[in-house]
């Protein structure tokens, strides 16, 4: 049997050059960037992957980029939802074929179903696939998967070895891992909502795809390893500070672009997104992404703003409206005004 | 400038044959039947074409059949939402080729979008589109079309002519009414909510695109008909009894699979479903078609099931059991046991 | 058997003195004044009326003095929800005494129940009450009524004549009349959402409760009497502008504090809110009444406001900003700043 | 300054007699037993009281026996919300008369309020009240209390002395924690949903409102000291246990129904609900009872059910059904009829 996957894998980020096309050599270098900070696997075509604005051949594409670039350092979970089942398992036989670990395949989207067709989607996939599935629930954007459908999928399908959640509802997970570790012990639990990682660790799970590993890898790999030592004291002064992190990351960006902005503090290049900006997203972006800046450097990961870091009230639009007054008094006394 | 769209496009359903791939044949021979059945436009690749089923390379197959057997006799509104603006406008460049009248174009969905974001995605399209723009609007399914967006899309881009709204709320489309008309007069409203398909001609919307009518494609016509005529009083008749239907078809099935069962009883043969389907729903949607015979045969287009229909409740559910019940008690005395 | 209720109830709102106590009488001339203007029937103790915010003795006392008032003139609807089933029977009891016409009793709120809970609540209600009894379908504040439940408790209890129903919703509406009128052509379907009057006259409602009829009794009443004749396109003209209005009154306010701003134009004192507001909401309130007013003026039933109205935009938060604008030049002109 | 709140406080359930009134002596009887068990606080007048049930005179004496019944021995939180401001006062006023410690006060209901008027409406009261005051939010039934209304609050308001929350969202109790401790070091955060009693206490919070201690004090007492002592391994094990239990009492009941099933077998007599049940629900609710009892039977705090537990499967409606079947095959057994 596989091993069971365990620790925080990265859904990767996914540069762009001018063009607008995958930036292959800034994938390669943020992908081992990723490694060398320690995050335990690298799960690319999540939806941190913004994997649903790429076509299907570059959705093929990043994983084969972050295959061939990992060389066999971390296991691969890869994204491979694609149009239908068929297509589906084309993919899950082509990333089997690029050497990666598991697939992660999110629930039928767009149309909402009801539980009884996510377990036939699922069934169809269990039954026929090449490669270990770890389901992929977000019942903020796909058909939810409820836990009478996992249990069942657990119970009928070996292949199928896991689910990553991203509710974020921490009674979810625990109803989940009841009615499935008595039958299953080699399932696997992630959590995709690092607001709670280390509750959802402290409770039972077996670690966490996070987007929040993209910029602070350092810091979600720290909390990993405080929370399974059973460190939750020093593992919750981290996780609030990620909590603030995530939040200003989350909420007022269209995701992922706030997760890129502060990935780019790290030192790479990940160009626009495929979704436009009007001229006001594109001024508010840079406000936003100082305050962001003086969060990651409060995390000695990053150097301040020139001009240094307004006191955060831990409201990210109150901290960009102070942030935006601090700079044009700058700009002011610069300019002998004040 | 562009005819104004007006009347009842129909969302086509797509045929698959034995291996699930589209049946052109009988796509073709579906096209031609609702042409000579009334339907003023086709409009293929809409949610009820199941767009997100297939692959780009298929969507575009769809079309090209439908433009080809269309033979210019309605005006076709083809469905060219892909994974990202410039592959949507690739479609949009590849429709116009093909003769289609217009495109329609969902709003991204998997990621909830703000009005600002929706905004610069359609602004995106309606700079570059070389063919007319209808918008989509189902915010059950996508991110949602508020009025200050449709409003300042319809104020500055010629090439967006109209809205195509799901979300069957009165209020709402006077709204967008009230906004746009008076700057865009030839701006096109068309409802995809047959539910209420009267009411919204009563308010002023243009037509519709209605999943029912590529299964009573004659009566669709009809309310359409006897609305712009004033004749609310008999179109309402007509849409209680639509009303009736379509809820037999839209709720207990997934959709769109009760618009198949239910053109399925017209002489086509839609094929399986590309979403999988359980034994159990697949027996249940055996009860639930014949349920959507009998209200067919009310209408007096296609034959009562063999046995008769029992008296409905106007509760698909109840009706489905009783249905049953009387198909078992049949059986029984076909066989002498009762 | 009684009359059926038919035409527009205005859901009464409640004048309130100086202490925040019940100012009887402006209640009184608010009264006489509504019934002066045209309304076909008064409805104490709605939620416009702010019944929750009333103690039991208080909701008594507005239903007392309404009856009084009334001396006859038009049916009385009391709004007769109490704490529990025996409490609201003792209101029924005492409204019956009091001459009203019928109750309107809302589903059980702050527990959502389930439909099997609020069928149990109403039966026992429609068992026991010496009264005629109309439900109040209110889902975005009360436990929904779901139409099998309309269903059962009409088919079961006579003294149930009737629902009010404020969703909004035509479809749903539709269902509802189908399931019902043919088991009870005497039962009364009353739309809360006068946003659609006129499609709900025209799909078969026999009248509404409509807070704005407190504000413009003649127009709500003008838009009943042409759409029963049948006159919907000029109905509609009328309906497009209350939509307007009612924008206005309802969504830049706290609910139902619009509507008393736009009934003060008309000549009534209501006082404070018993909810309390920040100065902040005080002197938003004194803008966004501004605006009501331009609309009322419009209508011609008030004077514009002095200095005139600015150009309206049909979106109340940009119409405000443009009042505030010319206010704030009107001042700077006065003092021969600009 | 009041000693802080901590711990686990009841929010008692109300024993009712033949009539459907206050069993004023097992309502005494209940709560002696309750503190016995070891809760370290009751709160009266919380939803699980059924607040909104009884009338503002029954609510007042349901604090008075509380509080003369528990003489001094733990500290009292009495719910106090009223219709409006006024009479919330007034009720503050008259709990801190009886002896309580503090009142809870849920955010205003039925009416949906911005924060804005949330804080207008809290403002009111911190500003007026005689005694400490805890906010409850409960977003599922009454107008949500936002992060930064809570700040305000605290920092406005010294008498406002903590939170009880009922959302179960353990990032919004990191979210509220992270914003006012800094200020108030002297906050109380409770959870009211011991689905996560066990995180939210690793997290931060004080304690817990927990209805499930109606039923078994002894558990909520013993996750809450295992859960301060650090001791996380060994309280999970107990959660894990507490949210079978909490599932079973909470989602095949009307809310708090199960919680008085659950409450009758430690040896008390609720009696009827206010609520009417239709016979379908009343037996439906022994079946589900004799799953409760099953449920307590393994914490050995009451017998198992005559003739033995089925084995439970960890999903309430399914154990219903088994313990049904293992039911009618006891009967038929005794019957010798298998």
């Amino acid at each position: 049997m596989a091993q069971k996957l365990r620790g925080i894998f990265t859904p990767t980020l996914v540069p762009l050059d001018d063009q607008g096309q995958i930036h292959e050599r800034e994938l390669r270098r943020f992908v081992s960037w990723l490694i060398d900070r320690g995050v335990h696997g690298l799960y690319p075509n999540g939806s941190t992957g913004e994997f649903t604005r790429f076509t299907p051949e570059e959705r093929r594409r990043i994983v084969e980029i972050t295959c061939d670039e990992n060389r066999g350092r971390v296991p691969i979970l890869a994204g491979a939802a694609e149009a239908n089942v068929k297509e589906t398992l084309a993919a899950c036989e082509a990333y089997a074929g690029m050497g990666a670990t598991a697939v992660a395949i999110v629930a039928p989207f767009y149309f909402k179903l009801s539980p009884e067709s996510v377990y036939a989607y699922f069934a169809e996939i269990g039954r026929n696939t090449p490669i270990d599935v770890t389901l992929y629930n977000i019942p903020m954007f796909a058909s939810p998967i409820d836990v009478p459908t996992i249990r069942r999928l657990a119970a009928e399908f070996p292949r199928i070895v896991g689910i990553k959640d991203s509710s974020g509802d921490l009674a979810f997970m625990m109803r989940m891992i009841s009615a499935v570790r008595p039958i299953r012990p080699d399932f696997t639990f992630l959590t995709g909502w690092e607001a709670v990682l280390t509750p959802m660790l402290m409770i039972g799970c077996d670690g966490g795809t996070n987007a929040s590993s993209n910029a602070v890898p350092e810091i979600t790999r720290r909390i990993y390893e405080l929370s399974i030592e059973g460190k939750y004291e020093e593992a919750m002064k981290w996780q609030f500070r990620i909590l603030e992190l995530f939040d200003a990351m989350l909420y007022p960006f269209e995701f992922p672009d706030g997760f890129r902005a502060a990935a780019e503090f790290r030192g790479f290049d990940f160009g626009l997104s495929r979704q436009p900006q009007t001229p006001t997203q594109r001024s508010d972006r840079e406000s936003l992404a100082r305050v962001l800046q003086c969060i990651l450097a409060d995390f000695e990961l990053v150097s301040p703003p020139p001009g240094g870091c307004a006191v955060r009230t831990g409201q990210p639009e109150q901290d960009k409206i102070k942030q935006v007054v601090r700079d044009v008094l700058q700009e002011l006394e610069k300019r002998g005004v004040v």
